[in-house]
């Protein structure tokens, strides 16, 4: 009865502050019918409600400027900010991205998915208005997930110095999407048990301004504090202590679980098609390689449910102290793998490949420039992986393949990614990243291949004529494209298997030159700077003629992999079709 | 009398701590009169000339492992750890690198030149260690300017968390390159001002044991107090107060001028070879920028210098709010920069090619995914730029040229920086990098190009048969080549100028296909992934040959631009010859 009057933040403000628990409630009850739905962030969002609500009541959105770090928690947002309708309506529950989107709405400044940009951002919004004589109030909102971030603590850093106008609300769920690590952590806790009164404080230690809320679901509190925000003329650190899943019983229970989650049933949060069932192969070989080599060390920073560790099984790995997550820090993980193979010991780093990117610099310069034997395992690359501009894979082959020293691998089944983590967590010579196809399959043959010969690509079949090279989750359209040329002109092309995406395998190149007049090169990422390139500049003087298809330059969202592929002429037809034409 | 005899820190030992300061003395004198002969690294190597004598005394290296932060402080490690004559002996002085370096001696542990890498490298060692079994010390020496990057307070925020035994010292100069930046800088200056008994205390925030030692020159204080540290089980922090440029008056008086120098009189400092005349194009290009336009911003991460602020002019630009040094954080300045620009301000972000790296995943998601119009200046980018490899600016193509939405652009001199900038800073439609050339010339024509034409290239001259593109400060050895070939042969080739690095001028390729058979692409940065295989690839099907040149993939080091040219094929002689053979 409140929220059907409320489209925008204006009409929260003509409600009584006694009135503002009923909209919350109702925003709840919304939230939790569509996610029961659709899926989503579940815990995160559940956890802001009334903050959310107070903040649009105490602040004028969209000319005071809201920054929601990672944006994991703006579904209350986009409901108080006209766009109630995707939350309520199923025939619109499509109309909105998951994350804060300036295409939607003016109370959306920027497109964010990756967490602790929050605080710079804000700064940067704070410069802006400051150089432009504006008055308003910047505000960001940060998780303490978020907070372990080398950005957001550099903005910390910095925001302690900038003397003007701005709030830092920490949203303190004690929770990341596994949870916390790291030793500011335990001055949360200490900072929510003395009600923000103990002596020591990290963020007064940045030079910051600080204030503490117990209950961050009292929306008079609430708004009580951020009013006496607006007040101060420094940054202040608001930090606010919240449930994440509030209103879900069995969200409360299993709050890395209810982080995110597909549809399921309100009443017992059963999933309503069946639990998922992952596949083990990422964690069981590195059970595996931490069972038969005691030094191994395997880290993950925040995400250990992509490497498969989840409940008992990862308490009992983190407790020998070699299954190491170091919370959402990749740029630490990685200089620390550097660091671990440096000693002698082994390391993997396992990391989505949206994420990846954090950590460029320590990858050329902490650990490729001193070679160090670590390897990077890169999970959901390319066009199959994550599907949000915010969380996009397709440029890995761009960010890791020109680096010196480092051999970045790129296994098309199991059988060989086991044997080249197998080879890269045994041999001393160069750091290592293995590409994880997401189409995962097992070809039933093992692989005894030796990946010690560098650049040495493989040949699936051999024909003339025409030679495909195919990157990672691609070798099987390629291998399909084989099959459907094979069968309407009864002649062979090759398909090869680059395996190596940091060099090309010359002498293979030479000899194609002998009876092929067509190279294409097909992969899973961006064009640009990609792969193919590297082949084409290979022939670039050669009567070779060689078609590279890769995924066009954009941030590309919320896009079906194949239409995206076929869109980049990446089909089996196309391609055939070109094969046809060219030979 | 005392350096004579030590050839390794066990021989520091066989000396009694009474004699420590007589080493320490030789030591810094050595150190003096070969700066004064070679230049380098100033203050930092002589604020640590008692710890590093301290630290071998109590540590038994390299069984004991020190690792030095940024290395900008390692030539008293290398004086004592074997490699003296490479600073007593002019003969030697080439012998050894301005980093540490593995190659150089089993005392270094990491090639490292980029700050705030030393705590995760530490903590890498120790977890390798743990897991050996191992049950040496392990020390990261930082200085308090490294301590505002992201990786190292990720660092920080995990060593709270892990348990074992590791040793940070904070060598606390109270200096960064320039000025430190951030509020953690107020708690260090608390911290000094209290002897560290201050209530507030950043790494006690972060969950570390804390010690305080306020004459950091005091070497029997230092080795008790390293005595002490070996005995924690726990991470601690060692927080030792030295004095940058000790020993010598003159650099204590201009801190930031004394951080790195050429050769100089060791009477008075002042330059062998004169003050050095320093461009002012970049500088007075931003300072017209932010006297036109009353909101534009120019960030710089610690590196003023390099956009030529120096002085009361610094101090000025300072005080207007509008010209930020956010310190050595990288990625909060380019997020700051998204913010600038996201609120309707103009924001320029200065930043040298070897660094723009730290920030990849800013550049990535929070600027250009969204699409905010601020500007980088990537400075000092290829062959010409910084020689180390721990300082290599020659991928930044590779890095920048896939990304979505920005746009590169290469000029080739003054005039076309300035016209780019103001194009950059004035348009709202998209961020710009801005490839600033190391060999900057006025061309003495001005430029009027209208950039929002995206992806025109400029046509230098036009010829026929074979065309050369070429990238930045190649285009004069593309000139050369044009007139060199034209006098052999009386035939003009046709040279270009590509402009944008972000895409190709797909009209100029295509009408080239008319009266062209050969382009051969030149680059003064990496070949591997770099702009010269985009046009292979745009001709792939095509006859026309192309033929890349580039930098070869590896971490070079110390070398002559030049001559790393002409070892990959570039040179006026080689290409010019290359053309005749192939057209």
């Amino acid at each position: 009865m409140y929220l059907e009057n409320v489209n925008g933040p204006g009409d929260i403000k003509k409600l009584q502050i006694s009135e503002l628990q009923g909209l919350a409630d109702e925003v709840r009850e919304t939230l939790i019918r569509k996610l029961s739905a659709t899926g989503g962030h579940v815990g995160s969002n559940l956890g802001v409600v009334e903050m959310t609500v107070a903040l649009h009541y105490a602040f004028e959105s969209p000319k005071d400027k809201l920054v929601w770090d990672v944006s994991h928690q703006c579904y209350p947002h986009k409901i108080l900010t006209g766009r109630k309708e995707a939350y309520t309506d199923p025939a619109h529950y499509k109309d909105v991205t998951g994350f804060t989107n300036p295409a939607e709405s003016e109370h959306d400044l920027f497109c964010v998915g990756h967490t602790s940009t929050s605080v710079s951002l804000a700064l940067g919004l704070a410069k802006g208005r400051d150089a432009c004589g504006g008055t308003e109030h910047i505000v960001a909102v940060i998780g303490d997930g978020a907070l372990s971030g080398g950005e957001a603590l550099e903005g910390l850093n910095y925001a302690g110095e900038y003397g003007g106008r701005l709030m830092l609300v920490i949203n303190d769920n004690e929770q990341s999407v596994a949870e916390n690590h790291g030793g500011l952590y335990k001055n949360l806790a200490d900072l929510r048990e003395s009600g923000g009164n103990c002596t020591t404080n990290l963020f007064r230690g940045f030079g910051l301004d600080y204030e503490y809320l117990e209950d961050g679901h009292d929306i008079e509190k609430l708004i009580a504090l951020f009013e006496r925000g607006k007040k101060s003329e420094r940054p202040i650190v608001l930090h606010v202590h919240t449930v994440k899943g509030k209103g879900l019983p069995y969200a409360l229970d299993n709050r890395e679980d209810w982080h995110s989650r597909g549809p399921f049933n309100i009443e017992d949060g059963y999933p309503k098609g069946g639990y998922p069932v992952y596949d083990t192969t990422i964690h069981d070989s590195l059970a595996e390689l931490l069972t038969k080599d005691e030094s191994a060390i395997v880290l993950t920073a925040g995400t250990p449910r992509a490497l498969g560790f989840v409940g008992e099984d990862r308490e009992r790995w983190a407790k020998t102290g070699r299954f190491v997550d170091v919370g959402i820090a990749e740029e630490n993980a990685l200089a620390m793998a550097s660091g671990v193979a440096g000693y002698g010991a082994c390391a993997v780093f396992g990391v989505y490949a949206p994420f990846v990117q954090r950590a460029y610099d320590q990858i050329s310069h902490d650990l490729c420039l001193n070679c160090n034997p670590a390897t990077i395992l890169v999970l959901l690359p390319g066009v199959y992986g994550m599907k949000s501009s915010t969380h996009l894979g397709l440029c890995d082959i761009q960010m890791l393949s020109h680096i010196p020293n480092l051999v970045y691998l790129s296994p098309s089944c199991k059988e060989e990614y086991r044997q080249m983590l197998r080879y890269a967590t045994t041999q001393k010579k160069h750091p290592t990243a293995i590409r994880v196809p997401v189409r995962f399959y097992e070809s039933g043959v093992e692989d005894t291949a030796d990946y010690s010969i560098l650049n040495k690509a493989k040949v699936i079949s051999r024909g003339s004529g025409a030679c495909i090279i195919a990157v990672g989750s691609l070798i099987k359209m390629a291998e399909e494209i084989a099959a459907s040329y094979k069968k309407e002109t009864d002649k062979d092309v090759t398909v090869v298997n680059p395996v190596f995406l940091t060099g090309v395998d010359e002498e293979l190149l030479e000899s194609l030159k002998a009876d092929h007049s067509l190279v294409v090169t097909l992969e899973d990422g961006e064009l640009d700077g990609g792969y193919g390139q590297r082949i084409a500049s290979y022939y670039g003087a050669d009567p070779m003629k060689v078609r590279c298809f890769g995924i066009s330059k954009r941030f590309h969202s919320d896009f079906n992999a194949d239409e995206l592929l076929a869109e980049n002429g990446i089909s089996v037809e196309n391609i055939k079709e070109i094969i046809k034409s060219n030979t």
